[in-house]
């Protein structure tokens, strides 16, 4: 609250991002009525972002990251998800936040971690010089990852994006994604110092520790020029989608229930 | 809770949608990696409503159909996501859900009346027989409309999607929807059906009540063969992507602090 | 959006729940810094519904109806919060919000479901004339329920706030609210309501059918006048504090690993 | 999700915080029924975070902290709950999640950085010995503050808990809060670390820096026992209610519309 005598001063209130008229919608700039039928829904996310429409590459590299995180089974975000649409089946966009409001750190912030690695040790990328990112030589690549290794080894701090307990020795959707990137000629400077992180940390520790989904995904973000802080808003928007994917299956055949009360008839059992 | 002495009878736990292994993954029985750079995500969140990918005539109007429901401005949804981030910016996910949980009865649930209006009426659209909807001819659907127009006259109660505050005499929006499904050879009679209702409601109340975006969407939706209670989710899905956008500008040009103090300011002035 | 032209009216923005000064803060009124230490949280949360602080006997009954919903084990609403917060642990607001978003019709949705029955049929009582309501006579009352019996019979609609799995013949929570509402000299008139209903619905079909604990907060909501639509309020309040709670022990003690590992293990088994 | 193959080993679900038999109800080994009409909501939310009901001065404590959070009027949260109504009125629940979510590092995270202070610098504060804090010298903690401001001088970082743009020179509930925890022979040690940093601080940056309520509510909730990580809880219990009043008002005489059709109107007109 704030003394009732007088007013703030407050600048003025001002969104770039959709203009309407009597017969026309905008949105960046782009008639929207064009777009209807033309565009798809990954390249729209992409303009939503970048405030421009993706070429061909760039709309290709962005869709498939997007899609990756779409959907990953049973997860948590799922579980509470299914969970709230059984105590509030009148409000599937209640269930959907609810799945949502899990894609924090443990999870999706390991795509925000890498993204940041790659992004501050290749300062060019960035949404600032979209594409403009330089290549760096193996050499340079080599030496930046066995710093970065040698800063987290002190830490004890693990390297987000390496690791699976289920893909190995690759992740097969960082595979696919990295050579999706350099088919379609993008700056590979990311994809190459996660790689170099894998091998390194691997060795470090003595165990396999591929690049796994999250990690490609942070690095081909920052290829694609996306901050390190607006990366999780592609795991929110992916997740959205599959949890709407869930709660659908729950509506038809539910879990919840099973759930529910295999877990509360276990947690009230006499000790 | 229960009786702590014995446990509940619960049926098993399945969920179709997603399978793991050391080097696959797969999402509704197709392979997730060979979809990585051919499938664009408004296809990927068909399959997750529909359980199989589109044909190409399905991907264009689908993608359509959430591509207009993704961004409209600065609406409540918005400013509360808006609110939220001001709040909390460490938690994205949290500014989105919010914003997500205003997706109610008042506007997204106009899709869901819509759907559920031609589903009702038009019983051969819906999930179970897609596409399998019999052509009605006009006259069956200007009896049908006739009656339905009575009907809410009767219960004094509005015709969900139809009118527009800005969008007169036509909603582009919805024309261009409409326009697609045509061209696409979808069968026509939702369409057909919110058409002669938009024509016999502004004859009957004597004011201009095109069909709205939303109206066209509930129409197009149920061509489909997205049940009314999903219809909901759509505009979920495409929300979570425009709401990521205004938090993008929200973190470039804050308009969240103005909205506040000048509604704090003036709602607590003395009298 | 809006046509970019011209500005809507709009009427003044007024709250009256708060003002602040330099050195005072008063809510609906009251001077804050005097309330703490001799107003407790269940009289605030009376405050901040009905806009006056409760007499003695109000704060009693109204502390017990709050009291009673706050937990309930192992509840969905709890294993969605303990998901989340699995996922974001750094945000305790996302998993208590997650946890809230559960509290729909399936649930608390009863508590209203009975106070609109009370509501509807004892006139009298409703924010509008707290206290005000004139006992019924228990013919009245018995003639009443007989036929909202009836008519929920012929609709084959259960009666909302009747029934539950474990507390037969009585719920001990119900029957303990009953009582204290009449130690406390309030109007037992909906009271007596569910309990003829109570009465009449097991006859009719045949098996108990206790008033149960949302049944008696909704029955003794409206004694107090609280609105039907606002009654969900009540749990929302209560569950935020039990799903903190949940919390901390899911810190202490986790089991939403457990819960999530073994619903997918199962979920995702080959057939 | 994981090989369908096996399943991985889980340890078992437990929970000791409710257990219901066909005429009992006990939350943390407390008789629920026995509660009802005797302990007041404040209290039992003490009960659920301390895993026992408080003595006669930590209930007046507590519910002094709790109660001070409760309401603000219209700041961010509320703004958001009230837009999210708007769209979707059928679902409080979702209302009330939508404000709590904006209760992140900006707001409430000031209690908890207050309340990390107090615990990491007076250790024997804390959840494990309760009240066993032993009372520190004034020099003690002089030396102590010193050396915290200075360290946030160094950082350039704002200590938490200090300084408010209208209650100046003290925040009257900060000090209401200071008095009644003397009043009721709490070891004052955290408070006088907040009074000691907010007197140091306010001499080196030349501007008066109150301890403002959530700096004396991160420093009281130290002196109960409520973990840094936890105190974020308190906030949001309390705001849920403040966010249920503002709803109430909201649907009594909206407010959402002005601002929301004010803020679309401005952000969208023409340059």
């Amino acid at each position: 609250m704030t003394p009732t005598q007088n007013a703030r001063p407050t600048p003025p209130i001002v969104s770039k991002i959709a203009r309407s008229g009597t017969d026309s919608v905008t949105v960046f700039g782009q008639d929207l009525i064009g777009m209807l039928g033309t565009v798809n829904l990954g390249d729209f996310a992409y303009l939503e972002i970048f405030r421009r429409l993706p070429d061909k590459n760039e709309s290709v590299l962005f869709n498939a990251l997007v899609v990756t995180l779409v959907e990953h089974g049973v997860t948590p975000s799922a579980i509470a998800a299914r969970m709230t649409y059984l105590g509030a089946p009148e409000s599937i966009q209640g269930a959907v936040a609810s799945g949502i409001l899990g894609l924090g750190n443990t999870f999706v912030g390991t795509i925000e971690g890498a993204a940041r690695i790659c992004q501050q040790h290749l300062p060019a990328t960035g949404l600032h010089d979209l594409g403009g990112a330089p290549r760096l030589t193996n050499d340079e690549i080599e030496k930046l990852a066995t710093r970065i290794v040698a800063e987290h080894a002190q830490k004890k701090a693990p390297i987000p994006g390496l690791g699976h307990p289920v893909h190995k020795p690759v992740d097969p959707r960082a595979q696919r994604l990295f050579e999706l990137g350099r088919e379609l000629g993008f700056d590979d400077s990311p994809t190459r110092l996660m790689e170099a992180l894998s091998r390194l940390a691997s060795e470090r520790c003595g165990k396999t520790l591929p690049v796994n989904a999250t990690g490609a995904i942070g690095a081909l973000a920052s290829t694609l020029g996306v901050p390190a802080e607006v990366s999780r808003g592609l795991g929110v928007i992916a997740r959205a989608i599959g949890l709407v994917g869930h709660l659908i299956e729950e509506r038809r055949q539910p879990i919840s229930k099973s759930i529910w009360y295999r877990a509360e008839d276990e947690a009230s059992a006499d000790d």
